[in-house]
């Protein structure tokens, strides 16, 4: 990848609705808005009047589903799918979403968004037992666990109430059977889950965008702890656990992850980004030129700083859209190329004037340097740099790709030191004590781990 | 194609430098940054010490060109390349440009941008001499008349001049002989070509973004009817008909088909879009909440037009990235699912609001009347449609796909029966005095033809 | 498949040589020599210091293993591999061999020849334990099994031995650890498996094609019920349960699975099938002008039937060599056609001629019937059928494809019934009790269940 | 390729009947029929309602013609197709075959077998003419004088008479218009072309098992000369040079390039060869145990050897048949791995044993010295080697590989060294003497140009 950016584990999406629909074809379409959570691999499950088909491969939605894809997995009541992004350096392949488990007691799909944080306790336990890994995916854990349960089970959701209180970490999850349609999220709700309302029944998904893309109305959010199935008879919810622990929603899914155009828990991402660039230029105030953002993740609080400041927004860079995995690193002279193939500054918006540059976070901070010399080549008078969220000082462990502190920038040097290495006039972060305000009503709380350190559950040592 | 917008026939690079530079590696970059002109087909031919190596297949760039395709071509001192849509619906294999023309009297590798108004007759002459053709292609043509009149000629730059005289219509060429790069542009300059200088020699290309790609300096434009010579000992001119002529540099390039990052004939591309808003603006004064743009080609004008009238400028859509040519489809049930896969509109941001949509043109007005409806869902008060372009009246016979009056919906509609046809609450276009305000500081006339039906060479019956 | 004959399961080969051989290499040629044994899947599994690296697809060995896939699996000093026909109907991808088992308590890669006749119970049995199976292959079903009774053996071997005092049925096994290779034939020998001495060190294979095929020397069979392990200490054996069962070779490998160059069990095949086409000329005299066989696995019968006979060899047909499993299937008038496209009369060598025709087997009879036809239409005045096996009249559940009754033309007609629609003029087979004469100084006694309905083991109901 | 044979370059296929046949399919159980005539790409062309429709790929028929390839060319009433042998070393896949020609005087599909040995001469003229060639294939060449000779005549027939006049050298060409088929064969008849008559209409083919593979009666053969048109009306003939040149058909035909199976020019191929073992058997009569053929070429003289000699016929070598150019040459230690791998010697039949080894011809002499090397390890007692062919002198200028006479063994050895070379106990050719009566009852005279350096027409300096 070319732009250094902390990068989601996957995207869900599940529908029940037997009123004639085509669930293979909502699954695509919704896979489809969901793309931009994961664009490693991608697989769908079908529930064809009892029978599970399974399709998928490494590549993106609209690469790995043909029409003749689509149309091999039947049209079907339901179905679940899965984006995902490769967190750990396994093939994609095998790791494939969703998994389909056939066992002497009962046949499921399972798909999950998400990392348990006591894998390695939960898999020893396991295979300590007889069982056999194939892949070392939560998904596998988590279905392997289930079986256990339910050899003594009354039924999948009283295995999955016993199993949630061992597991640690984040999962939203989707179990599709022969007959229902099984929503979880994790007690901490730390991936979003929401629920739509369809023609003749009910879908899930990651985020409301996928809702939109198959005209299904946003219903409300899958609640921290709760499991909610949807069946014949409509949906009903079980929820444990949520009074035991406090709710730790991801700040990055508003910050960066989630698309604008979502609303998470009760709050529209566009509109924190936006907020987010007020605050900067309220707490920050700067005399300059132009406002402009890092396409595209800059762009929402480029205009709101642009909004609350009085300084003209202006496109300050133009992307170049034919993006492949199979693009050719550049051999060139220089290492600003290696950024400047794709991002090409507008010597006309820029030339001769002061500009205010915003990011929406600095990771490791070698693309964001090479965008700032890119606008001092184009003639940019001054850079000053905003960025839409704190300093990222810590590891993430809950499906995020940040495992170790020294990738990270700010965990080794000042916001004067940064300011300096990426070769800006000025610098600011968004405040901490701003991060409340800017998703104001939102009903969970949060985990700010990556920047203050503290973390709502078990962390491995 | 999902969205209804003019086509650009293809773009051309060339490079002569032998300074140690990897040709094959620069056209690579330079075509990607091209990749807007044509998304069909691509190919490059490098000259290794006096072999012309030749490459290239229908796809995408990154697609095409991995990395072993351009070590297969070899480094070489020169190279030539071409990105291409298909005007004619032939197989794009067959119709794949540079061509390599192997003759007793000399080889050289060709590209074309344009379109030849009297094909058809120069095909019929060449055949009667016992030419047989394998493409439908003016490249394939010109490379032929090439050839008969190289029989005779001292030189390839004399056989240039002679066959000049006697094509009609848009053409931007280059050729690529064992010694020498000759760039060639008609007599009415329709189509952009510029010259840039790099560290060792020179470079063409269609437009100046390609030669920002490659880190090339821009130095001027091709004059209409110049054929420039790039060779060891420099690069050499003649200039033939330009006192003959009157200028016609297709207007298209600046509203829609140059991307906003390259100058034109002088003039910056984003900039003449920002004034087309501005002009809407000026012209026709509404009372609105919030500006929007089409993703991606109205975003300049509107931010103009938030700039000049004060509006404010806000994200209209979210468009989704992820574009494969293998996307299918969808059959559900309203057409605006077409559209609304591809854009989904903020609702926080034009809910309850008065709308200004600035679009940059309007061919057959199906996308823009989806477009208008989708933000009517999402809620939005009022829709004003705003066109960065006169009313399209008249077919195009110079390299673009709008080849009959009869996909044009302003020529069997007036203004007002449009913005009833797009259920706009009002609607204007650019007026056609403003378009030469809007580029001013072009060195060329234009070519209107599209808007007034007033063409400036032969076309055909 | 055009031709109706019974087919073989799988195919194995295992190497360990740590004199600096290239064990990824040896695999590739071993299975090339074992492609007769299976055209659907191949795979290969290498020990590269401890690291086991495992690559496979659907397709033959020359497809699937390019010099590249080679080169990835690394050299190392043991490798396994396996191709294989698919008996069930799933997926090819899903059910590639070797396996790979990476667990707590150990890492292995294991392949498999054979079926078990009591899969299902031993499922069920292991199902209940929690054990979630991905494929219906035996091979899963002998690595969970083995993997539960290793939590709680001393070692690999023990765990083997624990277990084929459970499995019922075929299973000629290959496994490879870390440090050692092991190899086990099921307590009847049912399936072939040699064992060969290498420079430095020892190769097991199903048959001795592939020891010819890398230059091992053959040393012998793996004996019925005997587990032999390889490592850097040389070989050692144990054997068990040989005294509690009446061995069972399966009388097809000589007819018609095995190569003719193989030496199976201390026979020649080649000289089985030429002492079968012996006997058929002894036993049924025959006036007749020219001898013919069946391409490829009538040929060695043909030559011993001619050589009893005195009745001169003739080459009968010529058969289309440019075999590819994406030949269509022709829609031409007659069904004949299926089988001449493939296999061409010699007119010059039949027409006039009282022709005698050796065929190995005779399962449903169609492709049988129609080559009778094809003589007759090249002009052969007579068609005497002689089989090289004894009348096919019940399933086979040892790893064959023929699971049914109903798919046998011998279990439905009588003799002079099959001769008629086949359109012979007289047909024969081989007597039964020439079986044991055919394969004289075989170690092992016979299952002849295909032929008698008397099975050596446990079979399902 | 592993076996060091000379290769001829191609295979025709013709079709013209419009009783409702599917003409591309015929095309494809013809062109599969002819595959080992050119294994490197075939097309072919189709004829529907006047639009020809070109389909084609580098490899196997099988390979290159999916059921849906054949679907896209339609039915049709007449195709011509092609298969091909590089013998040059450019692309493949620009060397296709048939060509399609569309020219203001007419639209015509062409393919060809041969070729011309003043190639050189005519394309210079032709390139004076301001020709522009794209290829270096002898079918270019020859539509292009076709075209140019078309210009001024009445018809296709009468160009085609013209440029007979000028063409020296070997060529069966295949030409299809929108209302008949037209084959030309060469005045020296150097390459076989038949005639078949079908339901409805007619075929040509390079051989009649392609004809027998389409249900077609063998017509007559076309004769050195002669323009046959095949259309509605039924067939015409025009015949012309034939008293000028004496014929020549390539004996190489019967020694090796044709099937067994087919009958050429008045005569079974395989007829000719066991005659040509049964030759070898009168003229260098030898003790021996058994007689073997090098598979597949030296099958059918070794059996006419068998037959003369009262030695008996044994299976020397199993043939892996699952061939693949994918391949992999092995790295293994010695060279005769290069064949072993492919031929496997059978031991029981050669132990102990005196064997006569036939092969078809001897080109380097590097295969038949290692399968005789092979014959030794596996314990033959002695090893003699018959020749079918009289030693191999003097290169082809006609359309097969052996364009120089340097990699001839025997140009550079006598009889008594290539025995030695190759390891063998003795060595016999078929006497030139016998060439004659070996093709008894053909029409034509030979070209026997590589065994005794005189050739027919003109050859290049």
């Amino acid at each position: 990848m070319m732009f250094d950016k902390i990068h989601e584990e996957c995207g869900v999406f599940g529908i029940f609705d037997d009123s004639g629909i085509n669930a293979a074809e909502s699954a695509y379409y919704a896979l489809y808005a969901l793309q931009h959570r994961g664009q490693e691999s991608c697989g769908i499950a079908v529930n064809d009047s009892g029978t599970i088909r399974i399709a998928g491969d490494s590549g993106l939605v609209s690469e790995v589903f043909t029409e003749d894809a689509i149309k091999n997995l039947a049209a079907g009541c339901a179905s679940i799918g899965h984006v995902r992004y490769g967190v750990f350096s396994t093939a994609a392949k095998e790791e494939l979403q969703p998994l389909l488990v056939t066992h002497v007691k009962g046949k499921f799909a399972l798909c999950n968004n998400g990392s348990l944080s006591n894998y390695k306790e939960l898999r020893e336990q396991l295979e300590l037992n007889g069982f056999i890994f194939h892949t070392e995916s939560d998904a596998e854990l988590i279905s392997g666990m289930l079986i256990h349960e339910m050899l003594e089970s009354s039924c999948l959701e009283d295995a999955l109430l016993r199993i949630m209180a061992k597991m640690e970490g984040a999962y939203s999850l989707l179990i599709m059977t022969d007959d229902r349609l099984i929503a979880v999220r994790d007690p901490w709700g730390f991936r979003p889950l929401c629920i739509g309302r369809t023609s003749g029944g009910y879908a899930f998904a990651s985020e409301s965008c996928a809702l939109d893309s198959i005209h299904a109305d946003f219903l409300r959010d899958v609640a921290p702890g709760e499991i909610v199935t949807a069946g014949k008879t409509g949906i009903s919810s079980i929820t444990a656990f949520c009074d035991l622990k406090q709710t730790a929603l991801c700040i990055f899914e508003y910050i960066y992850f989630s698309r604008p155009d979502s609303v998470v828990d009760g709050v529209s991402v566009h509109h924190t980004r936006h907020k987010a660039g007020q605050f900067l230029a309220e707490d920050y105030p700067t005399e300059a030129d132009v406002v402009i953002g890092v396409p595209d993740s800059g762009i929402d609080a480029a205009i709101g700083y642009s909004a609350a400041s009085g300084i003209p927004y202006g496109l300050g860079f133009v992307k170049n859209k034919y993006i492949g995995r199979t693009f050719i690193q550049p051999n060139l002279a220089d290492r600003e190329d290696k950024v400047r193939i794709k991002l090409n500054p507008m010597k006309n918006v820029v030339k001769g004037k002061r500009v205010v540059l915003v990011d929406d976070s600095i990771v490791r901070g070698t693309t964001c340097g090479r965008i700032v010399r890119l606008l001092r080549q184009a003639g940019a008078a001054e850079v000053h740099l905003r960025v839409s969220s704190p300093p990222f000082l810590h590891p993430c462990y809950f499906g995020t790709d940040i495992d170790s502190e020294e990738k990270l920038i700010a965990h080794k040097h000042s916001k004067e030191e940064i300011g300096k290495l990426l070769d800006a006039d000025s610098i600011e972060f968004l405040r901490a004590d701003r991060l409340e305000d800017m998703a104001k009503g939102c009903r969970l709380g949060f985990c700010t781990g990556c920047f203050t350190g503290k973390y709502p559950c078990y962390i491995p040592k």
